[in-house]
């Protein structure tokens, strides 16, 4: 009987495990019986882009963060694939900071270029997974959401891939419930648009406060207050954003702060994170954790310790992103495929605890940059994913952000050299914080060519 | 052994379950054990009113469609208890329209008063169900959300209770993805606040989309458009509401209709209805239907033909509510216990056939209340629920009908007699287009009072 192994969820992460076993492939190895399924109508996850909030087209809970406007809010090189260079993709140098439809792009090529489409059975949801101790195989029963089917498949192994920024952590604050305008989470935010002239209060100090209030600010908003629980994000912030301590409660469209002050406000996104979320899976299977660098009970931070059978890809907090999924999903395929073997469990479990008490000792970002450096260094280390520079990507990270606090609306403008290629990235054609179109044609178009033509854009190209 | 029901949702349906098997009990029978899971942290399913939108505390999707502002939009002398009056539990005459929190207290009423809440194990969702031929048994895996925990338990009965107006449907129109303005489905609209001098599209021409713009419209939106299908509601509308024909796309904020006029809007919307979604169901125990008065596959609309073990409630299309509700938890209680006999499931078939032909024989709205009367009047004949005067109810309906034709913004101020006590209903104190405030204590108040005081709000008092 051939080996199965089944994934769930056909985003960065779910794809990089595809790939890893594609690496196998074209090296001319057999390879297992794999079968990925994803919730929604396309792969990419959260960089599948959806107007839709709250459900989808089949009632499942809409899996997608991201928003309009949305552009890388770190520098490409840092997250390039080492098996599939920007250079590669594209053809050209591009800019170190592009719109998500421009990374999507990049995502698709490499699974594109390997045909993995063929394992992934779309619009299917993961609805119940059970393991038998006696086969040691796992049961999933899946959904069909097209045709309203459910079906059982069987696995020796099971990955699971389905992310944790998709499932909204809500906080209650007092008087929420009579605020009069609209009140949302960060995940149903789609774009700044509606918030031009608004006086906005954005609940959070991560990376989702961070770039909605500068995206409002961007397209027009009046002004965008930022409160924080214990520490602002603190860079140096343009007239029109604000960082605010504590919000304490509501009265009617009034927020009232920490500090005393108070403030009248006509939206409010709640940036309050999100929730490891498995509901498909019974509770002695769930990863168990908040969103942190090194989660408890995995082993190389994707085993779980207690049924090493099941892998967890993606479930860090998150510097590195595409590189470290495939780094992850290359150990999880050698460990699969039995050619790493597994140490005992007291061995795996003394390894997770020196990996968490070095995450707990982290002071400052730097120190966390370099702590995820090492810890993808360590996966590499264990199998064939291509090695890369990391010093350098660590080095860029820590430039990142700098650039970020010394100028947090010309961060974007900055530019990057690839350690895969060598390749200098390119300077956009317009500034960051004037160009209003992120789309890819846009991106890829020459400005000063359209402006001579008669463009309905034209206002927005001239700087 | 004992016979153990499970029933999954406690909402108006799943409390009238509990209430069945209670008054055989308050009458010296021993009844079932009976479990009742509910995923929010409190009874009374869509009355259960909550500021959250997308997911709810523990990531679970958000049941509620209600909004501040709603009113009953029947008359609550078509949906009160046969078992439990109106007076019996406000002790006076209320008006025959009251909001929210007024009839949540009186669904609460009868349920406190039997003391059902130690049936219910809030905050746990169902995740799996499946069905042992051999032992004639449902397994019902739950998820005691707020402990993380997943548990099995045993059924010899399955009631579903969990609603069908919950998972929104949402259809997609060409351009939406671009539209610079808040875009959702009528299930996330909780207040009309946010719309104030603002023009408006609702897409729909059912309850929704006319109960939402109407309070749009009494909360100052500048326009409210409502676009439909097929059929207008057609109703008398005042100015600033209208109804044009088909939308047919979007081009940036403006929407183009069938008839070629287009409109430019702030706001869209959704009100398109929803899903029999059962995500924890194998399908073939799923009720597949679109709303209507007589789905397929349910002997007397409740009893699953094919597993008749098997319970729906509250799956049809709805005039009747709470006392159809009733009617059907009472049959369902009697052939759980085999107090009435199930017949063969060829008769059964024929059964369904003949009230679904009749079914689509119906021509006006006056026949569809005449079927669901012919419905719930068959109902009661099988059980021991009080029978109360039809056919009057139903002329209610009729006349229900007739005033929102006349006066869209005026129905809510008639008054009815209760076919129960014979009790006519008192007029509210405030007419329903200057009544702003729609809390209980506003509603119990004696505005006359109230405006002698200092009053923080004296203004909304003035009619």
């Amino acid at each position: 009987m051939k080996l199965r192994i089944g994934i769930i969820g056909a985003g960065p992460s779910g794809l990089a495990q595809l790939r890893a076993f594609d690496s196998l492939e074209t090296k001319g190895q057999e390879i297992p019986e794999i079968v990925c399924f994803e919730k929604q109508s396309d792969w990419g996850g959260l960089w599948n882009y959806t107007w839709r909030t709250g459900v989808g087209k089949y009632g499942e809970p809409i899996h997608g963060s991201m928003y309009k406007y949305l552009w890388s809010n770190g520098p490409k090189e840092c997250l390039e694939f080492s098996d599939y260079s920007f250079d590669e993709h594209f053809g050209e140098p591009i800019s170190s900071y592009p719109p998500r439809p421009v990374l999507f792009d990049y995502i698709q090529g490499r699974v594109k270029k390997s045909g993995l489409r063929k394992h992934i059975r779309f619009n299917t949801a993961a609805r119940w997974v059970s393991f038998n101790e006696e086969t040691q195989k796992f049961s999933v029963v899946v959904d069909d959401l097209v045709n309203d089917r459910t079906y059982t498949e069987i696995f020796d192994y099971l990955v699971v891939a389905s992310g944790h920024y998709s499932t909204p952590n809500m906080p209650y604050y007092k008087g929420l419930e009579d605020f009069p305008g609209i009140v949302m989470h960060a995940h149903d935010f789609r774009g700044a648009d509606p918030y031009e002239g608004k006086n906005i209060l954005l609940v959070g100090s991560s990376y989702s406060a961070e770039d909605i209030g500068v995206q409002c600010h961007k397209h027009g908003a009046n002004s965008v207050t930022l409160t924080y629980r214990t520490t602002p994000i603190g860079v140096n912030w343009p007239e029109g954003i604000k960082e605010v301590p504590l919000l304490k409660n509501f009265e009617g469209d009034v927020a009232h702060f920490s500090d005393g002050s108070k403030e009248r406000f006509d939206a409010v996104i709640m940036c309050t994170g999100y929730q490891h979320k498995f509901p498909f899976l019974p509770d002695e299977m769930r990863l168990k954790t908040h969103n942190c660098l090194f989660p408890d009970h995995v082993y190389k931070g994707i085993v779980f310790n207690d049924l090493p059978r099941l892998i967890y890809l993606g479930m860090q907090d998150q510097y590195y992103t595409f590189n470290m999924f495939d780094a992850q999903a290359w150990v999880a395929r050698d460990i699969m495929l039995g050619n790493l073997p597994l140490p005992e469990k007291e061995e795996r479990t003394k390894d997770i605890e020196k990996w968490m008490d070095k995450s707990l000792a982290l002071k400052t970002h730097d120190d966390e940059i370099d702590f995820q450096t090492d810890y993808i260094r360590d996966l590499i280390r264990m199998t064939d994913y291509p090695e890369f520079d990391l010093d350098t990507v660590a080095a860029h990270f820590k430039k990142w952000l700098k650039d970020k606090d010394e100028d947090i609306l010309g961060y974007r403008d900055q530019t990057f050299r690839s350690v895969m290629t060598g390749t200098m990235a390119d300077n956009h054609h317009t500034n960051w914080i004037d160009e209003m179109d992120d789309s890819f044609e846009r991106y890829f178009s020459d400005p000063e060519t359209i402006e001579e033509e008669e463009s309905p854009k034209k206002e927005a190209l001239v700087k």
